[in-house]
């Protein structure tokens, strides 16, 4: 991996999958109608799903490029937030589209974060019993994680994601450029996740930021930014890729996860944004394994890398209102919890027989020497 | 294939399919939950869908022996016909399943004809991003028809089956003793489908029909049933088996589908049920396809064989309105109708060039020939 590029548009990515193989490609918003026709889709209509924060910034563009190359868009605006993965939303969906003459060779593109990425993801997937459906992911997080993978979906009042498809896309196009209005916090979140990709299985993108990250948040450059991104991206793609359906190790991607959500429901949903939960757990994660296979794990080291993200304050959450969460957690069988620890940097492992004084006592690290 | 058959049991049939290949199996209800194990699903959850009707038959029994068997049965009714087959419905059924801890390896049984398939097959494609799927069909249109190839999906305002999803089940499970409770009309329906099958499929299934649709409708004599259900399965499962997402061949199964959704159009819905307007259509198709290929096709022979269902004179139907609607159709492209057409017995080829001359002499013929 070059440790400083600027190229923006660095080479494509493939993503195996056993129903649609498809490619991750760097395109500017202008280029994406003539790339579509290039991954053999065509007009007149396209379908553009997005939300209203993204839509203010970049709904002109791209419905001005679809317009100039002789395409027909249609754009569909929700309102941001996991309150649009609904069943009502998705209705009004399907109620605005179905009259529009969508044809099973229609389009969908989805033009935003995760949220605008799984509900429109999940429309695509189930009008006309399936529409190709192209991801323009505009968040950092999206990027380099929620956009690969073909998981779509939508809450219900019982859980979040309880409804849905896997549904691969036909393509994923990335604009680096589109990180630039991004707010500050998105940026952690999305670079939360993407340390998160590096320790479970590229330590050559750990490497890269360690000395990138600190230039990467505080200047929002793309050109340190890009090759994150993409080795980020070739991570979630390999893991997904022959684990279409989450049976063996796109269990690794919930690294930091077991934490991050007993911290979530603890706090308070959206005290704590998700990135910035991942990131705690993964300090937890890496204290757990820590105290299992010592210094085959350069903890201080990754630990530094996750301190360098600006994370809020949890010091204040009681250990054991987190392990009864963590108990709940629908991952959880048999009331055992179920962590993804390291044996050393990028050789992850499901465990599901941690003790509960072990993992009170990575608590007490992360509560004792906060970030 | 035998002539006559005591066997209600036949052999088991494949599906392949590209996303999962699954077997149609001979199995009374009784046995259902010990064949569930032999698929490799297991309890304690189990989710049983159906409609009120069918309810009233086989809904104990069919609880009965999955208690009998370990099982903790949860059944879902909803009311019989289209109606059901709605996003209201559906939302019904999240609501209702979700709170009993289903997880993602629940089954999910449709006990039942095409509605309680298709909502119910929806429901298990989208809960928790699919669980699996098991058809028990108990209309004689379910067995050879819809309970085979993947559909699911609910209707929109739009139109029908706008909203869906191709899911593979992990089996299709055929008790035949379910059809001694089904409505005469039902039977016609089904028989049509039948019928169709052989035509475009299979010349050995239309001669025993030749010999045995008579007993089969007048006596609803299982022995003569069984052979022709299991070979119309085998035509579905072979047509549908490589065409998975209706590519290609899978059109051949609308043989006769664009007079009847035309027919059921301008009849008024509900008036003349599917399979007997598929019927009709499939009379209309057969004289189309001889004014072009002649005598290669024994029309005379096919037509008395769909004449021996007792079909609802259609002889007022106006030609124009007929030829309004095929020309609305959504099969219907650039204002060419498309005909699913047979140069022989089971060779049937998609014809879009048939003038509208042609058209109305296979109307006049059907209007002056009732069944």
């Amino acid at each position: 991996m070059p440790t400083s590029s600027s190229d923006l548009r660095p080479k494509s990515l493939t993503v195996p999958a056993d129903s649609r193989t498809y490619d991750i490609d760097f395109v500017s918003l202008a280029g994406v109608p003539a790339h579509l026709r290039t991954l053999g889709l065509h007009g007149p209509n396209v379908v553009i799903v997005t939300d209203e924060n993204v839509a203010a910034h970049y709904r002109s563009p791209l419905v001005h490029a679809f317009e100039a190359d002789g395409w027909k868009p249609h754009v569909v605006v929700v309102p941001p937030g996991e309150s649009s993965k609904s069943l009502e939303r998705l209705e009004m969906l399907y109620d605005t589209l179905l009259p529009i003459g969508l044809e099973r060779s229609t389009p969908v593109c989805t033009l935003g974060g995760g949220v605008v990425g799984d509900v429109g993801g999940f429309a695509a997937a189930t009008l006309l019993r399936g529409v190709p459906l192209v991801h323009l992911p505009t968040s950092l997080l999206a990027q380099v994680d929620s956009s690969i993978g073909g998981k779509t979906g939508i809450n219900h009042a019982v859980g979040k994601n309880l409804i849905g498809s896997f549904y691969q896309p036909h393509g994923v196009l990335v604009d680096p450029e589109t990180l630039l209005t991004l707010p500050a916090r998105e940026w952690i979140n999305g670079m939360a996740e993407t340390i998160k990709h590096g320790l479970i299985a590229d330590a050559a993108l750990v490497a890269y930021l360690d000395e990138h990250l600190v230039d990467i948040l505080g200047h929002h450059s793309l050109e340190a930014t890009v090759p994150a991104i993409r080795q980020a991206m070739a991570v979630k793609a390999r893991v997904v890729g022959h684990d279409e359906r989450e049976a063996g190790k796109r269990a690794y991607l919930n690294f930091g996860h077991t934490f991050a959500h007993a911290i979530e429901q603890v706090a308070g949903y959206g005290t704590v944004a998700h990135g910035e939960a991942v990131a705690i757990g993964m300090r937890a994660a890496l204290y757990l394994s820590w105290q299992r296979h010592g210094d085959a794990l350069d903890r201080e080291r990754l630990d530094t890398l996750l301190t360098r993200l600006p994370l809020p304050d949890v010091s204040h959450l009681d250990f054991d209102a987190l392990w009864t969460a963590m108990r709940h957690d629908k991952k959880t069988k048999d009331g055992r919890i179920r962590f993804v620890l390291l044996k050393a940097l990028a050789d992850p492992y499901v465990a599901d027989d941690c003790a509960k004084p072990a993992v009170e006592r990575a608590w007490d690290f992360v509560q004792q020497s906060p970030a």
